[in-house]
């Protein structure tokens, strides 16, 4: 069996943003010598998100709308009595969930023609990291 | 290790479905070999979800009342200034999740006494895929 | 390749409720003696789910808040005419989600500093089971 355990560090000027890290994923994915196997790309810290979806400015301004009718970032939250401001990043996260699984095949990330995979920034400003981990064989 | 990739193709006649693939997913399971390991199964298509719950039909008109509600098929989504139409089938599949990993356990799917696999349609009515991954001993 | 398949009973006196299971799973990742790989955790049934995040009471409520407003507990679901009343539960699952899959790296669970595991309970009151399954080397 071969792994390969990678960090991926943002520090996303804005506090909201969306990248694509697709070619980066690939890149380790390479990288692991991994034919036939599991990536989990999964964010370390609970104010993100990864997101696949589709690479389409248009629906990352609907995705930000949904998320901010759901759980508003003006919102009085009880997360906010401990002095943090940030309680819709979290509940941001918790609705668009903070992993994925993709499966590599014949040394590739096996996905569909329109899937990217995205690293949703929901509290940035700050360095945070994204675990990826490779297994197989 | 042993692993097994299949694919699995959908054509749903109307453009929202709900189709329980429980056996077709223990079926491969089984051609597989793995008794001990995991069974991924991802929609390959960002408008459609695999979801984990109960096989009612009651429940998935709550189902599809709580999506139309979250993300309405009525709404003027930024995503259609491309010329698509199917803003909401993008952000149904964000708020359902697009996989799930099943634990394989003596050579079956590990599942609880209710939980039923199924594919989710949000934008049909041509063919879509989703990727069935095992991997294990 | 080295496993491990464990099942997590509850029972929670309330109906609702939010049980921190980290240092269980961290336990049974130890028991497993995997070094590098795969550690699922997964509800069983589906009004329950798993959820990654703070373990800080005010979000806690927040989650609650959250949950309550997209998904009523006070709502007449198309499920109840089977003579249930836990309608709201399996939507509360569908949107929080139902599993996670945690890395292993050195032979412990590859968390965020603040990532704590949570089961959460949305109807309780009886005996539920989550399975948690390891992989690796």
């Amino acid at each position: 069996m071969k792994y390969l355990t990678e960090y991926l560090w943002f520090n996303t000027p804005k506090r909201r943003d969306i990248i694509n890290i697709t070619e980066t994923i690939q890149g380790l994915v390479k990288k692991s010598g991994v034919a036939e196997g599991f990536c989990l790309v999964s964010a370390m810290h609970i104010t993100a998100s990864i997101w696949v979806n589709d690479d389409e400015e248009g629906l990352w301004q609907d995705f930000w709308e949904l998320l901010e009718r759901l759980a508003p970032s003006t919102k009085d939250y009880k997360h906010h009595l401990t002095g943090e401001d940030n309680g819709d990043a979290h509940l941001k996260r918790t609705l668009i969930g903070h992993q994925a699984t993709l499966p590599i095949t014949k040394g590739k990330l096996d996905r569909g023609p329109w899937e990217q995979i995205f690293y949703a920034e929901f509290d940035g400003k700050r360095k945070k990291r994204v675990v990826v981990k490779i297994l197989g064989d």
